[in-house]
């Protein structure tokens, strides 16, 4: 079955088996692993040992981007974030729950957040302390930029904080060129092609304010105090060990493919193999080729009455290819992933399915009604 | 290995096997196993469909805590918490960093708490709206009663949070008997003898307050709404989706064994097995045998003074047996856990294991200097 979801995606069978072992976290002989794990990231990132830490966190991307902003924005501070779509949105929604306030820059969907507008904001509100920036919105499929955004963020004398959930391990990173960048979140189970349980926040350790999180659990303050305290950075609270050892093979799977550059050029492929198919199939994509990025395409909903998301997603599942059965966009979409252990051959076999799950459900006007 | 940390336990390996899949968490293949999760964890504690719900919560137990504490009291509400060791400790950081009043119940080290203890404390202060209850504690080996402490709580008309992370499964719980319990919190990776990634919390449906928590991440209102609408109960945000396939499998491992009753009389063999062997060894168990829990034993620190807790551990791991390289109690000591997927003739060849890693290390005197 290819998971197109996407995310968690398709592993390999190595990845997998690293999962099937019983651990003890606190043993000697899991701490090179952990260690090592936590260096590897960290340079993935060209992070700088020292500057900046690799924080890892129980649980799921949201929880990351919580500890993030509540580790960093103070209880009332002010974070400015750029409206690019269903991910920018739950940045809106963890912070203000977290008693941040939010400051929601407008923009229109499908575009890249503009740095001019981020610049002209924070110059008319010195009150705002960061700003919260999707790297690759997932409910839009575009790939912001966060070098310019970071440094119209670094010319105006404010802080980044970077979601990276869904592009950290293809899309590059250089936090030691973007020393404006407080914290980068992500998770294993994304491009880096590994397993969910787990999220990671690369963090300035110059910047961590004890307690500052008002909450014990997210304050990355304190799981770096953690790691100092021990020594050899032992994880805080039980971790899911087997989560972080099949992170481990991954990413002697990534580095064995080349790093990321390698593994940005075969997502590139694969996403060019997916949308000429489903421009080929009649489809229309929610995005401009030039506007789209390599993680995952948006296809509107075609106009044929016969279209029921649910009953498409069935048809394609029976043909061995597994996409959500939900949408993030404002309008009626599918989405296809093009990340995980997947290759242009299997681009092209979900397309070929795609034309006959769709000649199965009965829908022969593929085209949007939006593209009359 | 044994690993007698205690938590993560030994699993079968039926249930490693679960992990060692792709999943699409959100599939209509995954719905049947997730919702059979949700209604079976909710039968092993006895609570009743409609009234009570299974919440999971993607991280570690200290995360479900935090969520029940957020999510039931309100901030700058009070929480009365029995001082039985380590984990009501947790519980206490957990709250105060959480904007919550914790009132601190002093006991004595090694007992059980003592309900009229609670219900004085509960009449001498009406602000106190709940009581934050360990009900096994490894901080000290110690098994509280959720029954006698609940009754003195219900009797005051106040509220009770259970953290069962290393009773659950294996202790009794009747939800339905107790209508004073919020919530109870517990994790897969302790007596139900599965995988450490997740945070479950069995909840009064009738008393959770949306927005309450001041945490999306940890809002269980949320979750319970989510689940709503969604109509078959979906996990919010990216779940851990291997774990709860080896949670699953880890069930029907449980029903197969007997239940929980089955569960708690092999932990108790193992318990016998493991005190008596400690005893013969001429160790000093930190409790009397009467006060000592099934679930974790701790023994006092060697008199002598070859003694040296990594130099013991190192010594009985190259003997197949790992044990915790730190300790929970208020002086020094080694712990050895007797949950898991172990028998009494496992105790049995750690108690050997013991005494060989004893020797190899030089103790001579093994019983506590506070015992003569």
């Amino acid at each position: 079955m290819l998971l197109l979801i996407p995310g968690p995606v398709v592993t390999r069978p190595e990845v997998r088996a690293a999962l099937a072992h019983d651990f003890a976290p606190w043993d000697n002989d899991f701490r090179p692993l952990y260690a090592g794990l936590r260096e590897r990231l960290l340079r993935l990132a060209g992070g700088v040992p020292g500057t900046h830490a690799t924080l890892p966190l129980q649980g799921c991307g949201h929880f990351g981007v919580e500890a993030a902003v509540r580790s960093f924005v103070p209880l009332g501070g002010k974070i400015l974030v750029p409206m690019t779509g269903a991910y920018a949105d739950r940045i809106v929604r963890l912070a203000r729950e977290a008693g941040r306030v939010v400051v929601p820059l407008p923009m229109p969907f499908g575009g890249p957040v503009d740095p001019e507008a981020v610049a002209a904001t924070l110059a008319s509100d010195p009150a705002i302390g960061h700003v919260g920036l999707v790297y690759s919105e997932t409910g839009s499929g575009v790939i912001h930029d966060p070098r310019a955004v970071g440094a119209a963020v670094r010319g105006a004398g404010r802080r980044l904080l970077l979601d990276a959930v869904s592009a950290f391990g293809a899309l590059p990173l250089d936090l030691a060129a973007q020393p404006e960048i407080d914290a980068v979140v992500f998770t294993p189970n994304k491009c880096l092609e590994a397993i969910a349980g787990l999220a990671v926040v690369l963090a300035r350790v110059d910047r961590l304010v004890a307690g500052q999180a008002g909450s014990w659990s997210f304050d990355l303050a304190d799981i770096h105090a953690h790691a100092l305290r021990n020594g050899w950075g032992s994880f805080r609270f039980t971790p899911p060990a087997q989560v972080l050892n099949a992170l481990s093979v991954a990413l002697d799977l990534l580095e064995a493919e080349g790093g990321q550059p390698a593994r940005l050029a075969r997502y590139t492929a694969n996403m060019r193999t997916l949308y000429d198919g489903v421009c080929g199939l009649g489809l229309t994509p929610y995005l401009p080729a030039k506007a789209q990025g390599p993680v995952v395409m948006n296809v509107r909903a075609p106009a044929d009455p016969a279209w029921d998301l649910q009953a498409f997603v069935d048809a394609l599942k029976s043909r061995g290819v597994l996409i959500s059965n939900f949408y993030n966009t404002p309008e009626p979409s599918f989405r296809v992933g093009a990340i995980g252990a997947v290759t242009p051959d299997d681009m092209a076999r979900a397309v070929v399915a795609m034309g006959a799950a769709l000649d199965e459900i009965g829908v022969r006007r593929r085209a949007s009604a939006l593209a009359a």
